[in-house]
């Protein structure tokens, strides 16, 4: 652990790698006689800077040449309304499995008339669907689920097939996680503050066809098409939040890609639920082939000992535990980024702190 | 002239002052543990920025209590869509002056039916309106302005007196510049990426009365009251941009206040003005009453004297002169945070580039 650095398990933004922070430091005043801050868009140190970003993306994720790759503003709460506007015809189908999938259901019916296939709201979201369990209507312009639910603590480990009807998927919070197959996906968002970098910059992968498609009067900068025949240029984009983006990708690359970093996550997120495995103590509230590798959600046995197990953390260089009020109990947000060592550090506070009670 | 830095007269993305540079770097790794690219948005740390960044906002413009100021992503871009979904009932009134609010009338014809009360299009948006020309309808929901034309050089020295009917104002190249009174307005917005920070936030101030318009469904992500409600807080605002924006305003402060700055940049604008009135040699496309303090455009007398007078500063270390393409020429913006020294030295450049010819 570096000197002044807690560990921070905040659910998004969230912890970047000490490295990339340091290699900003000492390299955003050195553009060209200006900082990163202050160069153009339109000259060529940003155009070299942001294909090498795209290309990077697309050799650590396999994403194949009919896809589009772009960074856009306004988070991943403007990609809620935008899919909807651009691609969705009468009808779409979606997955309900925690908050944020709600919030793309509910922007989608301004939109249109979208149907919910499957929800796990009556257990409180403890799960995601199983690949049976989603089965599109044929009338469905997209299948939108949600990959990872940093709030309930969820995530897909088999996606649905969903056969010709594209899947659409918010990956905000564990994208660049795990490798995947791309080419099942006919588009994914996600916003940058959790595995990519700063918040500020949303990357949308966007199949060729997809683009296309236009079933209404779409505001100009709303429209896939108008991002992606501009290369993401076509008003100012967030220029130095796509250079941290940058520095991310190739610290990604130097952990050995993606599949070494899933190596890591997956051994990450095994010693929390190892901890929770052998307690009865600590519950967690969802079914074991739902388990989230990014966000692990466990409650404790009354809200009094949460508390004090949060401010114990805390006083130990431990910060940003708590649950999501809408839930409660703790969650510890253990990203790409997130140090072994802090895991460890976690696991073995879990067990002394039940330990004592 | 700092080493290593070159006189930047790119026209957004735009110079910084080198001190918020400099504060930036030697404070943005040390929030509580962690980088101000890791706090969260939820957090204390982050809040009391925020209501400092507002407060400093709301003391340097004078902006009165019955208005929102909103920071929010998109880019400016995204508000030639969100004013009219929001506030335009049928129609609206728009100005033409320039490249942008052509793109703010564009989207707006997406969404209702405004109508173009002013332009000056066919002599190549050579002047901004008198107040006397500006005549709004009586069903226009609002009139549309654009303050400062970044690509021709123009910008309002008086605003129109629009009675009753709110005033619209993209202020995205010369808001802070000068002192106004922000409660002749309805609506402001600007991009941060000239006078205030770096791409990749949005200013937004709003009347209360206008935020509580509601005239068609719009996205949840694209409601102004969405925003003034959560206190731009609704999804995760672009926090570091915010930062480097907090640092902004506090330089602006220690300058004595947009008086002061108004000074500063009235006198370098005549600098440069002064050669061109001088001169046979170069010329000013833009009426006199209409000339921008931010953005002062020029030509010479042929494309190949340009391409040299541009490659020759570029030399002597200044960049960015080059005119936008549309137009040609040369474009020197020198917005808030441009040193005054670089000025004089461009203005000496221009009188001894036209001795040599």
């Amino acid at each position: 652990m570096q000197r002044n650095r807690v560990y921070n398990f905040n659910p998004g933004p969230a912890i970047l790698p000490l490295e990339v922070l340091e290699e900003f430091r000492d390299s955003f005043m050195n553009f060209g006689g200006m900082s990163i801050f202050e160069i153009s868009h339109r000259g060529k140190e940003f155009q070299a800077m942001m294909d090498e970003t795209i290309a990077l993306f697309r050799e650590l994720m396999g994403i194949p040449p009919h896809y589009h790759v772009l960074f856009l503003g306004g988070g991943a709460s403007l990609q809620f309304s935008m899919v909807p506007m651009n691609i969705m015809d009468k009808t779409a189908d979606h997955v309900l499995t925690g908050t944020w999938s709600k919030k793309a259901l509910a922007e989608a019916k301004i939109i249109g008339s979208p149907k919910v296939i499957f929800s796990s709201e009556e257990t409180k979201f403890s799960r995601v669907p199983r690949p049976e369990d989603v089965r599109p209507n044929s009338d469905a312009s997209y299948v939108h689920i949600t990959s990872n639910n940093t709030i309930y603590g969820s995530q897909y480990h088999v996606f649905p097939d969903t056969g010709l009807i594209p899947l659409v998927a918010d990956m905000s919070s564990d994208i660049l996680s795990y490798p995947f197959d791309v080419s099942k996906f006919g588009l994914i968002y996600a916003g940058a503050q959790k595995n990519l970098g700063p918040a500020g910059v949303t990357l949308v992968i966007i199949r060729d066809d997809l683009v296309k498609r236009s079933y209404r009067m779409v505001p100009v900068i709303m429209r896939y098409s108008t991002h992606a025949e501009e290369k993401s240029l076509y008003n100012t984009p967030p220029v130095s939040a796509i250079y941290l983006v940058n520095l991310v990708l190739k610290w990604v690359k130097r952990q050995g890609g993606v599949a070494a970093i899933e190596k890591h996550n997956r051994e990450k997120a095994a010693m929390i639920y190892d901890v929770l495995d052998k307690s009865s103590f600590y519950k967690t509230p969802i079914e074991k082939d739902s388990r989230s590798f990014m966000n692990v959600v466990f409650t404790l046995p009354s809200d009094e000992l949460t508390d004090r197990f949060v401010a114990k953390a805390k006083e130990q260089g431990m910060t940003g535990l708590k649950g999501h009020r809408t839930v409660g109990g703790v969650r510890a947000s253990i990203y790409n980024a997130f140090p072994r060592e802090g895991v460890k550090t976690l696991a073995q506070f879990m067990r002394e702190f039940e330990r004592a009670q």
